[in-house]
C-alpha cells in the first residue's frame, strides 16, 4: 500500500465514523419527531374523519414520485373507496424508527373484499453490510375478474408461501410468476402491486447478528483499529437474485415517500385539491350531504 | 352561508390550526437538528479540508434537482476551484431556523476574483400572508470576458442598487435587464445566476408586523373566533411583479435542496463519486500528492 493510499484510508475511516455519528443523530431526530407529532396526528385523524374524500383528494395531488405509480384504474378505486390512511413507526419506542407500517382503509367497493390493507416495512441489516427496508406480501381478496395486478400479486403471495414451506425454486407459482413477468413486463403495473414487495429476505436472527457485527465494526473503526470491510462488496449479486421476482422493485422508496411526504403533507395536498376544484371559498361538504356518487372527479390533475 | 358551508368552514379552521401546530413542531425539530449536528459538521469540515476535490466530487454526484442547473462551464469552474462549501442556519438560536446562508469558497481561477461567495436567504412573511425565502443579489467580480451569466448578474445587482436608492422603474439597468431577459430567455442560464435571486421585497419591519398579525390570527383561530383571511388572496399579482426581473426564479428551492440534501449527504455523494471513478479500493490521494491539474475529470456522470 503506497503512502497516499494509507492517507486515503485514514480519511475514509474518518468519513465512515462521521457517517455513523450522523446516522445516530438522524435516528434520534426521527424518535423526537414521532414523540412531538403523535398527538397532533391523532387530532388530525379526528378532523379528517369528518371530511369525505379527504384521502382521495390528497392522492389526487400526490407528488410525482407517488403519482407516477397510480394508474387511472387505481385512481378510480382510491377515489371511490379510500376512507383512511395511516402511517406508524411501529417499532418505536425501542426499535428502529425507520420501520414503517402503512395502513389503507377502504369502504365497500367492486374490486376487492378487504376493508383494511396494511403493509409493514422493517428496517433490517444483513451480514453483507446491506441495510434497508424489507417487507412481506399482503394478500388482496380480489372480486371475480377484478384483479388489478392481473394475477401477479396472487402469484407473489403463493411464492412467498412456498418459500416459507421450503419448497425450493421449481414451484408452479415461481414458474408462472417468472413467465408472466417476462412476457408482460412491469410497465404500467397497478399501484396495488406495491403490496407484493418483499425485498431482501432477512430473518430477525440474521438482523440481530448483523447489527451486533456492525456495532463491533463501528467501535473498532472509532478506536482506529483495522476493520475488514471486504464482505460489503458481496451483496450486489444477492440483490439481483432477490429483485428478479419483485413485481414492484421500488416499493421501499414509495413507502418512504408516503411516510415522509404524503402523510405529513396531507392537509397541504388536500387544501391544494380544494383550490384546484375551484372551491377556494371553502365549500366542501360535510359527511351528511355527500355520498360516494357525488365525490369530486379527478378532473384537473394532469398525469405525469 | 348554507349549512354545509358552515360545517366546511369549521373543518377548514381546524385543519389550519393543525397546520400551525405542525409548523411549530417542524421548527422545533430544525432547532434540535442544528444543535445535534453542529459539532459533527465542524468535525466533518476538518476531515474534508484534507481531501482534495471533495466538494467538486460531491457536485459531480449532486441529485437531479441541483444538477439540472449546473451547466458544463459551471461544472468546470466548480471542479477546478471549489475548495469549500458550508451551510448555516444563521438566525439560530433565536431567529427562524429556516433562514439559511450558503457559502462557497474558491481557489484562484480564471473566471472571477472572489475567493468567497456567500448567499443568504431569510425566511420572511409579508402582510398578504405569504411566507418564504427572500435574498439579496451577490456581486461576482468577473474577470474580463469571463462573465458566465453574460451580464445578467451585474444588471440584477445594479437594479438592486437603483432600487435601494429609490430610482424608480425606468433606470437604464432595468431596461437593459428586461430586454436581455426577453431576447435570450433563461434557458441554460449559468448556475452562478443563482446569486442574483431576490424574491419578494420584505423589510424587517414589514416582516415583524406580519409575524405579529399572523400570531394574532392563529390565536383567534385557536379560540374559535372569526378570522379574516381575505387578504391572503391578494399576493399573487405582487409575486408576478417580483418574478418578472428574477434571473433564477427557483433559487429558493435550489437553496433548500443544497441545505437539506447536498450538505447533509455530502459524504455519501463523495463516496459514490469515488466508486464511479473506479477507485472503490480507497485510492484517492492526499493533498500533498495532488494538484489541480490532476483533479479527476467529470467523466462518468450523465447530465440530466
Amino acid at each position: 500500500m503506497s503512502a497516499e493510499n494509507a492517507d486515503g484510508a485514514v480519511f475514509y475511516e474518518q468519513l465512515e465514523n462521521l457517517e455513523d455519528e450522523f446516522e445516530e443523530v438522524e435516528l434520534e431526530l426521527l424518535r423526537q419527531q414521532d414523540k412531538l407529532t403523535k398527538d397532533l396526528y391523532a387530532k388530525r385523524a379526528k378532523v379528517i374523519a369528518q371530511i369525505p374524500s379527504f384521502w382521495p383528494l390528497v392522492f389526487e395531488q400526490a407528488p410525482p414520485d407517488i403519482d407516477e405509480y397510480v394508474q387511472p384504474t387505481d385512481s378510480a378505486v382510491l377515489l371511490s373507496s379510500l376512507v383512511d390512511l395511516s402511517v406508524e413507526r411501529f417499532e418505536l419506542p425501542d426499535g428502529d424508527p425507520r420501520s414503517i407500517a402503512i395502513k389503507f382503509e377502504f369502504s365497500e367497493n367492486e374490486y376487492f373484499e378487504n376493508k383494511v390493507l396494511e403493509k409493514k416495512f422493517w428496517w433490517r441489516r444483513n451480514k453483507d453490510g446491506w441495510a434497508g427496508l424489507v417487507s412481506e406480501p399482503v394478500k388482496i381478496n380480489w372480486k371475480p375478474g377484478k384483479d388489478l395486478t392481473s394475477g401477479l400479486l396472487d402469484l407473489v403471495y403463493q411464492v412467498w408461501e412456498d418459500d416459507k414451506a421450503g419448497k425450493g425454486d421449481d414451484t408452479e407459482a415461481k414458474k408462472k410468476l417468472r413467465e408472466q413477468m417476462e412476457s408482460t413486463g412491469l410497465d404500467g403495473v397497478s399501484f396495488f402491486a406495491w403490496f407484493g414487495f418483499r425485498g431482501l429476505s432477512i430473518s430477525e436472527e440474521e438482523n440481530q447478528a448483523a447489527l451486533k457485527e456492525e456495532q463491533a465494526k463501528r467501535q473498532a473503526r472509532k478506536e482506529g483499529k483495522p476493520v475488514d470491510d471486504d464482505d460489503e462488496e458481496d451483496d450486489e449479486d444477492e440483490d439481483e437474485d432477490e429483485y428478479e421476482m419483485e413485481i414492484f422493485p421500488t416499493a421501499d422508496d414509495l413507502a418512504v415517500c408516503i411516510a415522509e411526504d404524503l402523510w405529513p403533507g396531507a392537509i397541504k395536498y388536500f387544501l391544494t385539491a380544494q383550490e384546484m376544484d375551484g372551491q377556494s371559498d371553502i365549500s366542501f361538504e360535510s359527511d351528511e350531504e355527500m355520498d360516494e356518487a357525488e365525490a369530486p372527479q379527478p378532473s384537473k390533475k394532469r398525469k405525469a
